[in-house]
């Protein structure tokens, strides 16, 4: 077994053996949770800030493959559904400096040209998920991996925030015209924790009866017999998504402009 | 000035010194005409199969830019709002050994390891265009540059048509949400025109009066007072765009399902 200062040594001069040059992924991994919008951030190892996971291309991967690989390594998560959303490329969007600021510190040799002090275009993918079901782990090089609640992200490495911000816009584009909640609700939920999620990737609140109204009207939901119970105020009835025409609504688009 | 095979060898053996490996970018560029969606292709020069107007990335480019510069060097066509759509990135899709053969029929020497035997990976982009408009001109690597019907496209090279395929699926998906034709009919046109628009992109065909129900209730049609002048049949009345709400209908979305 390598330690792991000859591992890194490893990767950073010779990594681009195995990996393709110029070319990284970032996946945002989003969850809902106490009525609150998360995002799924590493800690590198090494490094004070924090990051969206995400990694680089083997040889022999697709961007897809590549994209499953490196969430699965960084976080734990498995057979998770991401999807490409953008190309980002701004030419000054790595920051060498301080890549050879930490190789430094670390005792880490970079010869010149080396492949990571070159200039990454990186393919951004998300994806939501049941956050009950994630749990967040981590790998060699990235210390801690945590959900953060999307306003207390902070200052993250490189254009991390540009690219959550970017995720959030195709999110919110969707939901003009697609269903959203499958994979960020529990099975059953109340209308006003459907309207809470709306509200909360929108970042601005809607009139409850026209939301209770519009939602209905999809026919995407179906009303359970139980309600939930506890609370002080009569207990609201419970939903689940119909399935077939959540499916159904995913593919035809639905009336929207919230 | 260089002759051009020298600007071949230059470019083959030196280009990595000015392009990003590992990174292209091709357009699929719509435009619609006497009833048919066109796409435009280039010939390459030195192969007798049609290509994508497509082309590499330079150190100091970003994406968008390296594709409108691609664009206007092929094409001649400028300022055209080029999308993102896809990152293609299948691990044979590039075709080495039909790139080595054109080089040894033009008697050019091409070094081991050449930037261009390594594997890329395309950004696709698209566009839709008023096709009378677009002037295709071509340049020195593209001998000649034409519209094609959609359905006559044949066989191009590498995964083109894969390409066109998958752009033509995201218009489709974006039908279902967002209104369409601004860029690709002329500035008045009749009801049926608008149809057969939607038929070709859709692939099937579409009940008159549900498509004019439809359209003319989603409020982005203004009707004018002329009709279409000629033919045996009543003259049909001509439509405009109402841009401001066109304009609103792209953000909001509509009711779709075609």
């Amino acid at each position: 077994m390598m330690d792991q200062k000859q591992e890194m040594y490893e990767f950073v001069n010779r990594g681009d053996e195995h990996y393709m040059a110029h070319i990284s992924i970032d996946s945002v991994i989003f969850g809902f949770h106490a009525n609150q919008l998360k995002v799924l951030l590493v800690k590198i190892r090494h490094d004070d800030r924090w990051a969206l996971p995400g990694g680089f291309v083997r040889k022999e991967e697709t961007m897809e493959e590549a994209a499953d690989r490196v969430l699965r390594e960084r976080t734990g998560l498995n057979n998770i559904f991401l999807r490409q959303f953008h190309v980002f490329s701004d030419i000054h969007r790595s920051n060498t400096e301080k890549f050879l600021e930490l190789m430094r510190s670390e005792g880490i040799e970079v010869k010149k040209n080396n492949w990571l002090t070159q200039r990454f275009i990186s393919v951004g993918f998300y994806a939501l998920v049941n956050y009950e079901d994630a749990i967040p782990s981590s790998n060699w090089d990235s210390e801690v991996c945590e959900w953060f609640d999307l306003q207390n992200v902070g200052e993250l490495i490189l254009d991390h925030n540009k690219i959550i911000e970017s995720a959030l816009e195709t999110m919110r584009r969707q939901l003009n015209f697609q269903p959203i909640g499958y994979n960020l609700l529990p099975e059953k939920f109340t209308m006003p924790e459907l309207q809470r999620l709306y509200e909360t990737i929108l970042g601005k609140t809607l009139d409850r009866r026209n939301f209770q109204r519009k939602m209905l009207g999809y026919g995407i939901l179906d009303r359970l017999e139980e309600r939930r119970k506890g609370g002080a105020h009569k207990a609201p009835y419970l939903y689940k998504f119909n399935l077939e025409q959540y499916q159904k609504a995913l593919k035809e688009g639905l009336q929207g402009g919230w």
